[in-house]
């Protein structure tokens, strides 16, 4: 199934899409698509539910999100383009939840910003706690999978001292959806293509083929030292093609357009504005 | 005023301390102290409150907490114990917020950890949305200030690649509380106390006036990277003394105790335990 919110932010509504794309009303089932539900997601006959007239907007498919935790330089033809070694473990970090927005809301590049950059990621939604859990039992903890724009500000990130949080934790830099594809429905989370287009020019190529640490060592990982929850999201790294590893540098400015797309999981597009 | 949430874990209720430090129920008055209410806290006469009797458990003072955001390095004296340079600009690091504990709940060390560390910090709750404020203003912004213990494994944090997230996130690393004491109430937060005992010995001694960065540069920092919202809260680094600075390093084993104190912020105490 593939889940997604409708509807203004703050009042988005709970939906899935039925067997032509178009938007069904959960509402009349859950209250809302939140950590609650996601361990035992609805599977309605979707032609059962009202359909949703008009084209609303699409917020983030699950509504409040705990935590937004990040992996770093988890491909190895990204890492060789940032210039920096493959690691040897998960580099772990995390996004503030606040920097959450939809996946066609505006991207807004903050005040001093200089070095805004793209990065198209595969997001696991977890569905139960997750705490010490093995790598062979990892994927029974992820509801599904979305996307998500890691957007970060590089001088914020590198060239201001201590942690990458400072350059990927700003409002709107957390693009997230449209949709929660249902892991079943996705089927192999290693065998995804991933690609992203700025103003309509090929930027990012990939496949989760090419990840460094999988889904399930990942999920395996992070339960080993937090407990993971239904609704935290887990941004599992980039692909080659980022505007830092560009020649020279290209970095987001005003009016960019950033198309995203993840096979089985569907599109984003941001618009970039300076705040 | 002095702001507490006592009950169970799940079930905790809003209530303040009285003049002679007994709780009152205040939950005919707010539903919960979460960042709603923050901004313009209830003054409520305490003497016509409910007396609530006998020792409920102190939960954490601030419900659903959105991010919790840490200041490293930000004494001199620590710096220096740490055998790390001054920082020109602060030091950001996230901890996630399913770490967040009450002040009295036991820490649990997770398997596998080698070198777990005590931090005590004044903590800032915010009050209302902040987003690019001044300096001169951001004191606005401060709905009051609480007791974070920044519990931290050493080894996650520094020898296992990447930013600190590892090392400060594991589940029960981050007691608040017991009190949010209003900004009032507190005063200037530049001239507190803090200490740290471990099994009855003094480690750690400090006094906030020794901040690199006072709480209002760390504000208006923030602020100009991420929308700072009503209800979460910033540690903001630790006075000299944790295990980690000692010779040799002395870490949490299970069974010791931790007690900290803040002026004007009350008292927090944790066992250790292994998970």
């Amino acid at each position: 199934m593939r889940y997604l919110r409708y509807g203004e932010i703050g009042a988005e509504k709970p939906g899935l899409l039925d067997g032509e794309g178009r938007i069904r009303d959960l509402s009349g089932v859950i209250g809302d698509l939140s950590g609650k539900v996601l361990g035992a997601l609805p599977q309605p006959d979707p032609e059962s539910l009202p359909l949703v007239e008009g084209s609303p907007r699409i917020g983030v498919p699950v509504a409040g999100i705990g935590k937004l935790v990040a992996i770093g330089l988890n491909y190895s033809d990204h890492a060789a383009e940032a210039g920096m070694a493959e690691p040897s473990e998960p580099i772990v970090f995390m996004k503030a939840t606040s920097c959450i927005s939809g996946p066609y809301d505006p991207v807004y590049l903050p005040r001093g910003a200089l070095k805004g950059d793209w990065e198209v990621e595969l997001g696991i939604v977890i569905g139960r706690e997750a705490k010490y859990v093995s790598e062979q039992d990892a994927l029974d903890y992820v509801a599904g999978y979305t996307i998500v724009n890691d957007v970060s500000e590089r001088a914020f990130q590198i060239e201001r001292g201590g942690n990458w949080t400072k350059g990927k934790s700003c409002d709107t830099f957390g693009p997230i959806g449209p949709w929660l594809v249902s892991a079943d429905e996705v089927g192999d989370p290693q065998s995804l293509a991933l690609e992203l287009d700025l103003n309509g020019e090929r930027a990012q190529t990939g496949s989760s083929a090419k990840m460094i640490f999988s889904v399930r060592q990942i999920v395996s990982y992070l339960s080993q030292m937090m407990r993971l929850e239904p609704g935290d999201v887990i941004a599992t790294g980039t692909p080659p093609g980022v505007g830092m590893g560009m020649t020279p540098p290209r970095y987001l400015r005003e009016g960019d357009v950033m198309d995203l797309r993840i096979e089985r999981l569907g599109h984003q597009r941001q618009e970039v504005r300076q705040d």
